[in-house]
């Protein structure tokens, strides 16, 4: 089905980056220099600067199979701006390296920066930079993003105390139900020409897989709110996971509970139909990409009322452990994954 | 001959990461959080930021038979290093990410660490974050550097004018002959359970492919001197390259004198013993690290008395072209590589 297929090699490295790039325009007034030189050229006079890192590779992270590339870039400087929100900050530089075999055209990585841009300009954020290379095999990703925030609204992970409400956004558990669904179309697929089954009814669990959007418009209500969080942290790798860092950092315990936990009906009813435990599926799913944070319990009827914030539990003494409570009223202690996790 | 042999997923992602950075300490005022939360968190008050990145892939940049991974980690923060010396500012912050099959031991990971460490204590620059996960065929390093510099200070590729001088330091080619000399005992060693030879009396071209360093030195020389270069860049592609990339973004031309140009005598025995041109290597081999820069034509004698600093030719009017004056005067008009060059 392919129509045009241009060679990378046709172009070179530097007038392929400068083909890729040439279509976004620097937004931001701290960017000050993007693409084009040695290094790119930022200035925060009086605000403080975050930086975060992800690398993605082709066959761990995604499957080429099933994600369309314009999915991919867009997904891969979505995750990255979810962890500056995870700060409470503002994510506003990108740089997008990326190693690419011969199985790649320039149409393919034109998709891949289109997604890239629309996510930028969503978000309001600049390329400034990156690193282009030929790849033995397969395709790898490596974006960091650049945020800023005031100094006194960073939000870290050990800022969590006694007694505070545990918060989460959105719900969980679809990405990763979504994910199921891709991989067991691929296996009917298989051998198939095209790949093109029909997902009506589970259209969420596909978008949040595929398309997912980063929480920045909490952090806008907590602002206009005035909370400020105690502590907070993106669900990248699992609600349990991400729980547990908290609380390890925080040197503090919590309580969970089952009938608290923010699940849509698509993610539900899939699981039913796949036989899976929903509960694990939005414990230990994985990329969410909601924001978990806690504040203290005074704010609870502020925090009930903002849209999309859900209270699931409370944070108790180190000495009480990390668990969750089922709707039987039974103690469960929470487990992260491990390396061999689903979304390695 | 590998007596110990820890696999990374007796460890798992989290602990990996902590395992591998718990002796590094963050030894600058902008540090203000390291590794650990969902970002890394800096302060640069009055002084503008560099971002530069770099992506490693074995079999495209790296050939583990004979770069030892503690080379390996140390080269990596060079070259980085290096591209923000190009700005003219100095490096100070360091994300590394990497993907690693199952090859790779945790004392692979420790060796490629110490390297990075060795790096960033010779250089002042702190680790502050990363990613690390599996890859389904060997390594990935994706590092990305950050730097600082006054706004008056900073020195872009744009800025080069008629009748400036053309700089250059150090010496060139040495790598290139370097990554030669063990290519070629590769091929002698294969199938060989050791890969083990003699190089005595080269030793210089092997530190430059496997050790490199980046000119930090010059950076504060020319400080020293009062000397603001017009424009500068890194030599990473080879002189061709880096010099179009200045005069195409300064909008000039330039001659470079292949007399002038400062090549090592080890460099020199090697190309003759391999029968292959000195120039070219000089001209294209790349991986050097050194620094190109230009002066106002009236600094001669300020930059002629700093060590290692040479200056190779001027610059001219951009219909001149730029070109290499041959011993014999004849003029070659200077290329660039292309996309599959030896050290892309």
């Amino acid at each position: 089905m392919e129509q045009n297929r241009t060679e990378i090699s046709s172009l070179g490295e530097f007038k392929l980056i400068n083909h890729l790039t040439k279509t976004f325009e620097l937004k931001n007034d701290s960017s000050k220099k993007g693409v084009g030189d040695d290094a790119a050229v930022l200035e925060y006079l009086d605000k403080q600067i975050l930086v975060t890192t992800d690398l993605l590779l082709e066959g761990i992270h995604f499957d080429l199979t099933y994600v369309p590339m314009k999915h991919l870039g867009y997904k891969a400087a979505i995750v990255n701006f979810s962890d500056i929100f995870a700060m409470n900050g503002q994510p506003r530089q990108l740089t997008v390296s990326m190693g690419v075999s011969k199985r790649f055209s320039v149409e393919d990585l034109e998709l891949l920066y289109s997604g890239i841009q629309l996510a930028c300009e969503q978000y309001n954020v600049d390329l400034i930079g990156g690193d282009t290379s030929a790849s033995m095999t397969g395709l790898t990703l490596s974006i960091t993003c650049i945020g800023e925030a005031e100094k006194s609204k960073i939000v870290y992970r050990n800022g969590a105390k006694e007694n505070d409400l545990i918060c989460v956004t959105g719900d969980l558990g679809a990405a990763y139900m979504g994910l199921q669904l891709l991989e067991r179309e691929k296996t009917v697929f298989k051998g198939a020409s095209e790949f093109n089954p029909d997902f009506a009814g589970k259209e969420y669990l596909l978008e949040r897989q595929l398309k997912p959007e980063a929480r920045g418009d909490i952090i806008v209500a907590l602002a206009e709110n005035n909370i400020l969080p105690t502590s907070m942290i993106d669900i990248s790798d699992g609600l349990s996971s991400e729980l547990l860092h908290i609380c390890t950092q925080s040197n503090v315990g919590c309580r969970v509970y089952e009938e608290r936990i923010p699940i849509d009906y698509q993610t539900a009813i899939l699981a039913e139909e796949f036989n899976m435990n929903l509960v694990t599926a939005a414990l230990n799913g994985g990329e969410d990409y909601e924001l978990l944070f806690t504040v203290p319990l005074e704010l609870h009827d502020h925090i009930e009322a903002i849209k999309g914030v859900r209270v699931i539990g409370h944070i108790t003494n180190e000495s009480l452990g990390s668990c969750l409570v089922t709707r039987d009223g039974a103690e469960i202690t929470l487990k992260a994954q491990g390396w061999n996790s689903v979304n390695n």
